[in-house]
């Protein structure tokens, strides 16, 4: 079973290691970290390298798809060769799924047409322009369509607990969930937009835009 | 605010990353990977690559420090370079903090003895051994030693928000819980030893033997 993960610049780390830590231990899986080239790629802040280890065009057919977001998406949208890569690859994959952002990439490749589909919360409107339905569930599932996409960064790791369990069965799924120790107990209760106070909102847009200038 | 994120053969990535996404926004945050050399560092099934971006001689005095854990650190339990370089940057560090068998790593540096700390449910009695006093909470902080441990992989974002509340406070630390969306919603309840079946335990061992194998 060959998982592959696009990394790209100013990509969002925990996007795609959140899915890759849940998946990487099913039975006969063989995560593959691809990009452009074969190198290190940096993410937003460039504090971060994870190595692409092949090129898309090295890896044309893997089993399942997870493509993570981060601020690097928005050079993406035109960027032929990922876009043609994800159609290619969703021609024959078992899942095509992304997390956070990633589900731009989907968008623009053409894979949500008036699908429902999740993202990041600050980007729903411009998810909806490439074409989809931002809807807020934390994780969509076409199952007709072979489509699965998350809400921002965290959301990834129960999409990928979903998908462990779409792949095998819900024992083998609840098992990875037991190797990554995964019993939440956020210390507060700002984990979306909608529950999220407007001094926790307006101290993000600080600290944002701190880190842009 | 220099943070410190070894990284070192056989590591579990999301140990290191859940801390990293939680950490790097916060203000005047340097998130610095650091390892035995420069270059890239691989997870324990090969399959990632981080890279390490300085050498702990580099970076001897980090602000905060976060261990994290993976099957590499028994390897690392009579490390001198390592263990000394622990020891060294919690004499002038504002936290000293561990995810999942990091834990080893601190108690092996003599950062726990006698002290209650959290570990990866399956390494507790391996904590037990090397001084510290393993319990089942998902995150212990000894505020006046400016030490905190986490339980098993994904505990490591409970414990990088309640980190980034000690650092900063409530309302900037809920912001970085909103920025990464965390509001988790498992689709099942087998995130720690105590809940989970005996099926999902003897699966999960299965599989964790088929991976020896």
């Amino acid at each position: 079973m060959l998982i592959a993960i696009p990394v790209f610049d100013a990509f969002t780390a925990l996007d795609a290691i959140g899915p890759y830590e849940v998946l990487q231990r099913l039975p006969g899986a063989d995560v593959r970290f691809i990009g452009h080239r074969v190198g290190p790629v940096r993410t937003e802040n460039g504090m971060l390298a994870v190595v692409a280890d092949a090129t898309f065009a090295e890896v044309p057919a893997p089993d399942v798809v997870v493509v993570p977001g981060g601020i690097g998406t928005r050079a993406l949208l035109a960027d032929e060769l990922i876009l043609d890569w994800i159609g290619t690859a969703h021609a024959t994959s078992a899942w095509t799924t992304s997390v956070c952002t990633g589900s731009l990439l989907l968008a623009a490749a053409g894979l949500l047409d008036g699908l429902e589909a999740a993202t990041h919360w600050a980007a729903r409107s411009t998810l909806g322009e490439l074409g989809a339905v931002p809807v807020v569930d934390r994780v969509v599932v076409h199952r007709e369509r072979r489509i699965m996409t998350a809400a921002g960064v965290s959301a990834g790791i129960d999409m990928a607990l979903t998908l462990a369990e779409a792949l095998f069965d819900t024992t083998t799924a609840a098992a990875m969930q037991l190797m990554i120790e995964y019993d939440p107990r956020p210390p507060f209760d700002s984990g979306s937009i909608e529950k999220a106070t407007p001094a926790v909102v307006e101290r993000l847009a600080e600290l944002r835009a701190a880190v842009k200038g």
